[in-house]
């Protein structure tokens, strides 16, 4: 009968929504194993346009947020990242992670982000000025930007700080066409000199280039000294690593493989020098130079930094993400002048003159 | 005879010489009385063109030097101010004095500057922005600028930092013209709220500002409110105080009469503050609050103080003197935010939204 129907009908619906709950689970499980947080984009509109390179893009930021985090994590076990999924207004969002005051990391930050929207006038007169064309539909310009970054500020002044970020641009130009680059990069800042470690860290990253091409780390590596150059102390931020942007060619399935090799570089460039010097001894003289140059490090991202700039004049960015990559604490000296042949004057030499640390 | 004659005059060349070295004690002994350091212009220079405005005004910003130095140094009796002449090679130069560490403060510096040449083209087209029309002749416009400037940063969080500067400014046009004009201000910086002292620094201010026009307290009041605005974080840096530029009416004379007023105030709106909160009782959390406020003020500074700004993209330029501002200590924690009717909420409240002290 009618009652018999709607029986069969209601068992068959709670089944689906049984199927429905536990492939939700299933997601959830997935989530959590691979990732800080839900993908901005979501899981499923990923997966539905998975061949898009976008997608692939955000899945990378992803996993390298969530392997860098439990990286550092693992070195630090008595706290924990805060995890922090936020919405942009104008549309997209980020997952920010955030450790602090821990026993290893004086402050360690990992951002994801992923916005999109209109570029702002001044946004667009920044990207022309490096050469771009961009032809706007009715003064629009379509974006979408995403990226993973982080710095990564330890408390021993033998383990240096680290930065890196990857990113991706797509902009739609008013005949419908896409311009897109990836840009990015991965640099140290060590407070005191360590040969071995410098030679590691560049090294690491010379592999990862020379897969791709032997011409990219020789270029890349001088543009990080040319980028990180904190020009009124005459000094680079750190003794380098790589660093490129606008880069759009041989084609984007390769620039891709090369942007995700750099990415899972990370962890092998810098985890090891912080397992070997994390517990090393040192004197407050020591804690006090190294408060000194997280001083410089401010500097440079408040003076100098071209992304910390562009995200602070961005309407509805989100500032605590961006200013994330300041240290914990910084130290400003009138006249401090390190004695000749100190192991602080070593480390400035090499901030004045940038060495080739692998051929 | 000859002989004789040749006596004679070495014994006069020997009498003016002993009366040219007593003069030169004098004026050493007067030096070391009144200023800090010689003059940039030396004293005798500044006696003989003693009628000229920048030489009146050269002597009042070493006078206002010396003034805040001694007042501040008697509140520090176990340290003393470094005191460091310095020159530009392309004309001038100044005398910084710097005290770092003390038991009151933690680092206090005032300096004063006396530079000569030709004003850059970004900084000719900076002040053409601000509506002066500046012909130069061949492309050259000289100038001349001096000034005191001068920020305090005391340890003790219940007393507030403090940042004057008064300066004057010339220019000769082409046609020989000279462009003049005064700038300066005075505005404190609270870790904590309390309006007495608020209320007594704005009205020594305002008495300052009355004794010339009753429209100048409010007009540079509320300059200084929108000059010192760090717009990313919806706050002003500090409670403000007075804040003023391009000032060249009524006349040259009546102009250095304010300025002249203004920095005579400086002692008087700061010391009293200073006094009566030195030995307060404070907390670790208190310490706290007071570094992460002097890490706004580091972003301020950095980001979007113009003296800053300029002072680094000039060639030439001190730049301990310029940077000789931003805190000996501070600090950054992700999303720090004070409970709600907390103190530290108190004064974010003021921060955000400023408050008229005197009526």
């Amino acid at each position: 009968g009618a009652l018999g129907g709607l029986g069969l009908a209601l068992g068959l619906w709670r089944r689906q929504a049984a199927l429905a709950a536990a492939r939700e689970d299933e997601e959830e499980k997935e989530l959590r194993q691979r990732f800080m947080a839900p993908p901005v984009s979501g899981l499923r509109e990923l997966r539905r346009r998975r061949r898009e390179l976008r997608s692939r893009m955000e899945l990378l930021i992803m996993e390298t947020q969530a392997e860098v985090c439990r990286a550092l994590a693992a070195l630090d076990p008595g706290v924990s990242f805060a995890v922090d999924s936020w919405e942009r207004q104008e549309g997209g969002g980020g997952i920010s992670c955030v450790l602090q005051d821990g026993e290893v990391f004086e402050k360690a930050g990992v951002n994801v982000s992923v916005v999109s929207g209109h570029l702002s006038e001044e946004a667009a007169r920044q990207m022309r000025s490096r050469g771009k064309s961009l032809k706007a539909k009715d003064g629009k310009l379509p974006f979408c930007a995403m990226g993973v970054s982080s710095v990564i500020h330890p408390k021993n002044p033998h383990v240096p700080t680290m930065h890196f970020n990857y990113r991706y641009f797509e902009i739609e130009e008013a005949d419908g066409t896409i311009q897109w680059w990836f840009g990015g990069g991965t640099d140290l800042t060590p407070t005191y000199l360590n040969e071995e470690d410098a030679v590691h860290f560049h090294k690491t990253l010379k592999e990862a280039c020379d897969k791709h091409d032997l011409k990219l780390y020789p270029k890349y590596k001088k543009w990080c000294d040319d980028y990180f150059y904190i020009k009124h102390r005459g000094e680079r931020r750190g003794i380098g690593g790589i660093f490129f942007d606008d880069m759009d060619s041989p084609s984007k399935e390769e620039v891709f493989q090369f942007v995700k090799s750099c990415a899972k570089a990370v962890v092998p460039c810098y985890i090891p020098i912080v397992k070997k010097h994390c517990h090393d001894p040192f004197t407050p003289e020591e804690k006090l130079w190294q408060q000194l140059r997280r001083g410089r490090y401010v500097e440079f991202n408040l003076l100098y930094d071209r992304g910390t700039k562009f995200g602070l004049l961005t309407p509805g960015s989100r500032i605590e993400s961006i200013l994330m990559s300041l240290p914990l604490t910084a130290r400003w000296e009138y006249m401090h002048n390190p004695p000749e042949s100190s192991k602080e004057a070593e480390i400035l030499q090499v901030l004045r003159n940038p060495k080739d640390w692998v051929h």
